[in-house]
């Protein structure tokens, strides 16, 4: 199912694919659109190593798109810049395979929420206000969780 | 077909939409995976407001995908900073929604390819260059054009 990449010489090995993902700012969810386009959107995020922990509103396009299919992408890119010399592009990116549900269970979702702000908080402060925030959030909002079954990361340099 | 936005309040106008998709260095094009996860890659890109231009391998998965199902949406995001008081994202963001096709014309792949080249050199002398390699490039690679029928921009600031 996950054939080999055709470049092999551009195959970024398991260690920096992984820190990719844990620094990663946001990543573009891809998910396929019956009879329809396929939708990918930006969305912050938090990597497990398992899994990948995403956050939405409790309506919208995404979640009529992942209630009628759960196997999707998530796509990080570190960096991408012109190697003008070589017509290409420098770039580390990771392309994450998995099915995804929402997140019933409120231990989970206020812990994976707590995960996010403290991945995006700049300061102790904006953490500790982040936790209060977790918890005022659980019921107004949607936590999917991917469960990651291959992973593949790519490097020009 | 295309519903409006949820979060109206976040809808960007086409000038800036315009904008950020000409300056954008890479887009995220999603593609339907038939019976198989929605697949997501990071591609450089050229918008010309009717249409993208893309450029890939002879061969590869993008390619299989396209060729069984060419609805396709390509997402284009110009930054991403953490908001942390609000647990939010800054942002702008782009999503292209369109058909895909090979570009069989050798004269119109000629032009995207140099369009691309004149994209992202960093000086005269690699435009020059860059015309030689994309008539050298005209049979090893393949021009692939999103025919535009929608776009949505998306903005929090």
């Amino acid at each position: 199912m996950f054939a080999g990449m055709r470049r092999r010489d551009r195959e970024m090995d398991r260690p920096e694919t992984d820190e990719l993902l844990l620094k990663g700012k946001y990543g573009i969810l891809s998910m396929n659109g019956e009879n329809d386009y396929a939708y990918g959107v930006p969305m912050s995020y938090v990597y497990t190593g398992k899994s990948i922990y995403l956050h939405c509103a409790l309506e919208g396009k995404k979640l009529v798109h992942l209630r009628n299919d759960n196997k999707v992408t998530f796509c990080v890119v570190a960096e991408a810049d012109p190697l003008p010399n070589e017509f290409s592009m420098k770039y580390r990116s990771a392309i994450v395979f998995g099915h995804v549900s929402e997140v019933d269970d409120d231990g989970e979702k206020r812990t994976a929420l707590v995960a996010l702000v403290e991945k995006y908080a700049t300061s102790e402060e904006y953490v500790a206000k982040g936790r209060i925030y977790a918890t005022d959030a659980l019921h107004k909002t949607v936590v999917l969780r991917i469960d990651i079954e291959h992973i593949s990361g790519k490097a020009r340099r």
